[in-house]
Parts: C-alpha cells; sequence; structure tokens
C-alpha cells in the first residue's frame, strides 16, 4: 500500500500565472517562462503536471493561469479538465491567486473540508522527481493529521542572495522529519546568506501543504478582506452571473504575497527538507549553470558554433557563431538578438522595458 | 586646362575579384566585400567608380572580376560597356589579373602604347576623393613622362602590422612629390612598424599607375612564363575561340602578386604619397574605427539596443540587443549572428574555414 492511498484525499494546485521576463527575448508575453522548455524537455508547467501523473488523476490537479494564457496553456495539458483551469482576470499575486483555488475547491463536489492542497510553481525544475513526490507526500501527511501548514524548503547548496530563507525551529512530535517553521526571512546579503547555510537554513521555494480547512481558517483570520470578497466570488460559482463577479472582485483583493500574507503570520507554520535537484531556474545564468557550464565551458543549445570561447551560454536558431568571447548570454529568435554579459541578467529589465517606452511590445 | 587634360590617355583597371571572408556574415561568395556598402553609403566598387568619374568616363574605367561575380558586378555598374569587364575563369593573384588587363588594352584600338594605366583596389574606403584625383592625376603625370612604375603610398596615422609598406629613396628629378622607391617591405611587427613610421615609408595601397609599354616590358623581363601565357589569351582576344584560350590558359598561370612579381624586382618603380583619408577596411574592427568608435562608443547600424555598453560595433536587421558588454562585434543576418571580440577579427576565419568543413557552405 503506498503513502498516496493512505491519504484521504490530496489536490494540487498548480501556479502558472507567472509573466517574466527574465528568459527574453525566449519567453514572451503570450510564451512566459512556464510554457517554455526551459533547461527541460518540456514545457516547465508540463514537466511540473508530468511529475504529479504517478500519483494525482489529472482531475485532481488544478491549473492557476491568466484568462489570457489560457489557451496556451491548455494546448500543452490536454488531459486536464477545462473546469480545472482556474483564470483569474488580472494577476493579483500568490494570496489572491490561492484564495481563488481554495474558493474553487470549497464549492467543487466531493471535496471534503480536510482535503490537502499542494501548491506549486508552475516553472521550476526538478531533477530527482521521485524524491520530490516522496517529500511531497511527507509534507501531505503531517498537513493532514496535525493541521499544519507546511512548507517544502530546499536544502541549499550554496549560500545564495537570490531566495528567502526559512529557519526551521522544534520538531512536529511525532512527525519524524518535519519541524515548526521558526521564521521567514527575505532575501539576505551574500554574508547573511553564508551564515544561514551555517545554521541550517533552507531556500523558501513556495511549495506549501495544507487542509484546506486549515487554510481557510487562515485566510479568514490573517487577510480578513480579502477573505470575504473570495467568498463573494464562491458564493457566484454555481450561478450564471459568476463571470461577473470575478470580474468585479478579483482585481480589488490586496496585492500580496502567500509568503507575507499568510506564511509568516500563521502559529501552525512547518516545514520538512527538501533535496530533489530543485532550481527555479532564475534566469539565463541559472540555465547555464543547469547546463553544466562551470565559468569555463560552453554551453549551447541548437545551431552554435564556437571558436575559442569559454563561459558562454548560447542558443541558436538559424546559426550564432561566438569568436573568442567569453561569459555571455546569446540568445537567438526569429525576431531578435540578445547578447548579455553573464553576470548581468539583472539589467534585463532596462532592455525590456525600453523596448515597451518604444512602442516595440511587439517584441516582448 | 587641367592636369587631367595633359594627359594624352587615361584608363583606370579596377581590380574588383576579391573574396575575402572578413565580413562575414555580411560578406558572402556571392556577395564579397567590394559588392556590400562596407563603412560607405554605396557599394564599395561603386564608389571607386564614382571616384574617377570626374576625370574617366565609363569606356576608360576596366573591371576585373570572377567570371562568377560578373552578373552582381555589373548590376552595380550599369554605365559600364560589357566590354569593359574582364571576367576571368579563377583566381589567380594580381600579377596575371593585371596583365589580363594589359592585354585587354594592349588588343583594343585607340589604346596608344603610352596610353597611362591607373590599376586600383575596389574595396577601399577613401574620404577625400577630390585629394585622391590629385594624387592619381600627379603619378600619371609623373609614369607618362619618365615612363616609372608608379605606385601611391599612403602617408600613415598609425605604426600598424597590418600593411606592407614602401620605402620612398631620392626625388625623381624634375618631378615634385615623386620619389624613386628604395624597397617594398612586407608587413613588420610593431616595433618595426614604429620604426618606420619615424622614417617616413609609406603603406603599399596596392595602387599603381605606369604607361601600357612600360609595364608590358616588366612583365616581359620579370615574368617572362606568364607573359607568354598572356600574349596567347592576347592573341585570341579578337578570335572565336578566345573563350577556350582564356580557360586552358589562364588558370596555368603562376599565383604571384603583382607586389612580388614585378613591384619589388623593377629598378623603375616611383611612389608619390597619399593623404586622403585612406583606409582598405581591413574588417569589423576598421569598420567601427570608420564610425567613430573610439573604445568606450558604441557603433550601431540598423536595428540595436544598447544597455550599459561601451566599445561595440553592432548590426542589428530585426532586433540586436546588447547588455552589459563591451568590445563586441554583433552581426546580425538573416540566417547568422556573429558575436565576436573587437580584437580577434583575425580568428574569424577559423569560424568561416569550419562552416565550409562540416557542409555549411550555404553560410559562406
Amino acid at each position: 500500500m503506498s503513502k498516496a492511498q493512505q491519504l484521504p484525499s490530496l489536490r494540487a494546485v498548480i501556479m502558472a500565472g507567472g509573466k517574466g521576463r527574465r528568459f527574453w527575448p525566449k519567453s514572451r508575453e503570450k510564451k512566459p517562462k512556464q510554457l517554455l522548455p526551459i533547461g527541460a524537455h518540456e514545457p516547465l508547467v508540463r514537466e511540473t503536471v508530468n511529475r504529479l501523473r504517478p500519483f494525482l488523476a489529472p482531475e485532481h490537479i488544478f491549473i492557476s493561469c491568466g484568462r489570457d494564457l489560457a489557451r496556451e496553456t491548455a494546448a500543452l495539458l490536454p488531459e486536464t479538465p477545462a473546469d480545472n483551469f482556474i483564470l483569474e482576470p488580472v494577476g493579483r499575486d500568490t494570496s489572491a491567486c490561492v484564495g481563488l483555488a481554495l474558493e474553487h475547491l470549497q464549492h467543487r463536489a466531493g471535496v471534503p473540508a480536510d482535503t490537502v492542497i499542494a501548491v506549486l510553481p508552475a516553472d521550476h525544475s526538478i531533477s530527482r522527481p521521485a524524491r520530490f513526490r516522496q517529500t511531497l507526500l511527507l509534507a501531505a501527511k503531517v498537513a493532514h493529521r496535525r493541521g499544519l501548514i507546511m512548507t517544502i524548503g530546499i536544502v541549499p547548496d550554496r549560500p545564495s542572495p537570490a531566495y528567502g530563507y526559512i529557519q526551521p525551529g522544534a520538531p512536529v512530535t511525532g512527525e519524524r522529519g518535519a519541524r515548526q517553521v521558526r521564521r521567514f526571512v527575505e532575501k539576505p546579503d551574500l554574508a547573511t546568506a553564508r551564515r544561514y547555510l551555517r545554521q541550517g537554513f533552507l531556500w523558501n521555494a513556495g511549495m506549501f501543504v495544507f487542509r484546506l480547512d486549515v487554510m481557510r481558517a487562515a485566510y479568514a483570520r490573517h487577510l480578513p478582506v480579502m477573505a470575504a470578497g473570495l467568498a463573494r466570488i464562491g458564493a457566484s460559482l454555481d450561478r450564471p452571473g459568476r463571470a461577473r463577479v470575478l470580474e468585479r472582485e478579483f482585481p480589488k483583493l490586496d496585492k500580496v504575497s502567500i509568503d507575507y500574507g499568510i506564511m509568516e503570520k500563521v502559529d501552525n507554520a512547518a516545514v520538512v527538507p527538501g533535496d530533489f535537484g530543485w532550481t527555479d531556474v532564475g534566469g539565463w545564468d541559472a540555465l547555464y549553470c543547469l547546463g553544466g557550464g562551470d565559468g569555463e565551458a560552453n554551453v549551447t543549445v541548437g545551431a552554435v558554433e564556437v571558436v575559442d570561447s569559454r563561459g558562454c551560454y548560447a542558443e541558436g536558431e538559424r546559426l550564432v557563431a561566438l569568436v573568442g568571447v567569453s561569459d555571455l548570454v546569446v540568445i537567438e529568435t526569429a525576431d531578435a538578438v540578445l547578447v548579455m554579459r553573464r553576470d548581468r541578467e539583472a539589467d534585463l529589465k532596462q532592455l525590456t522595458d525600453r523596448l515597451l517606452k518604444k512602442g516595440r511590445g511587439d517584441l516582448l
């Protein structure tokens, strides 16, 4: 008997609403990161679903995404029932996103109040999916038995200033591997990140596992105004005017992350450590590292010719030729070519902002 | 009365047979540098003809080029009579090129033996064409009066190791500005180039001005085997079998430059200094300098967006975006993108050689 079968009920909500431009010019408004095979064989949202399929039926996997990307996202997930797409009229950050999913599940037949829900980002990469599933099931079990809001904290392999951290506290009694959360902390500077690493902090990867009833109670207590708005949307879900209510109520919800709005405030957060080859693939440099780049070797995808160059990440559709260069990201697409120093991806936003300002939204 | 009118007869032969790949991916087999507007408003061969038109009629300007590029070259020079294209079946370096032109002129009605011929490369850039014409006419006058084989030696503005040098000797008696050539020297190293600069050496720009009879005598003396082959071609020119004779004889001619085969050997070479904003536009870096690049500024052509970058030369057809990079050449064409360190253009050949070896001749 598998551990999954010991659970009364499990649902996954995949947050696929990302709009980032960190993979420009590959990623576009209509083709954000989660819809691309960034550092993977299949589009990331597809891989995220694939990881869950060994223990979750398609009807038990929900996809939250922007209404404008519904068609593109659904095309990648043909087995997902149309009803399982939770479409946001606008992006209102993760508290509203998760809250809307809770309403959908709450008003759905056959979803008991103690159903365990796993909220998972759509655009991360995991190299050891079996380990991931094991960890997720452990979190689900603890969430169900103890009524805790569980997170999966990634075991860091370096002192990265790019992630928020979780400080584990006392062990959860009787639940081997789970510890209470002492606190969530913001992205640190490098020195602080080093200290966190020594002190056993974990990375916050935005993965949360909880019972439906427990999280609804947390919303009611810590985000009461939002909970009221969500309740109005929830009440409309099986009525004809539901589209109008969503259109009216959802944009009014506070724009606040679930980390800040819920996780940092609750006193029943717990964490299980995750060590399954996770990366959020934050940008081109992460893709370089993921591809085995080590500062000397080049990582190339597609049609790329390299002469005496090192430390480059390059993707060519027609042909990209590198001669005597180092530490660059070079991405060729049908209508744009990016040439960027590999450590300067923070400045990519300047570029995309300027393109927008110059009326070149067609390139974004 | 202009100086030109003092000359009995002047013809120009423009050597447009270049096949270089130093402007890859912009230059291609079928579109070599001289057919492109490299650092200029019009294709270089067109600009070369334009420079001569103030004192030469189209019938007096001859174009030497490979048979495979005849159509493309002629399309740029609609006023040039078809008879004025001297087509080489294969490239056999500049001695054979000039020699073939001599035969054409020799066998043409209305070209006296003392006609002065100016041999000029098709792919150089000259920013002060009036000064150039003045210098060319001076060389022609001396060549005609004194029976000297004249070169135009460029007054260097820096100790470049990229050019051969000419050491001027004693003044030519009675010809103000002209000096005998003491010797031609190969491309020097930088230290030697510095010494050459101090000692008043000039750059060899491959521009030669001479009387038809004088140069024919030089061929007979210094390249007698070639002269005999050329004579067989010449004798066939007004006969039906001329194409067959050219096809048979021309490929057998020695592959030797006119500098080595003739100029270094004759004792009647002289030089006039040229100071008319000349550059051979030797590669992308030269184009960067020509565009006002100074190591800090970027030079961009077409659709290029730059964020915090310096010292780059970039050409974009669709869009090239530079972020945080320096000292690069980035060239985007319809089917290839080159990203090269600006000081590494010597390695471009490695790349094009490899493309050829890999069966990607379509990109060359």
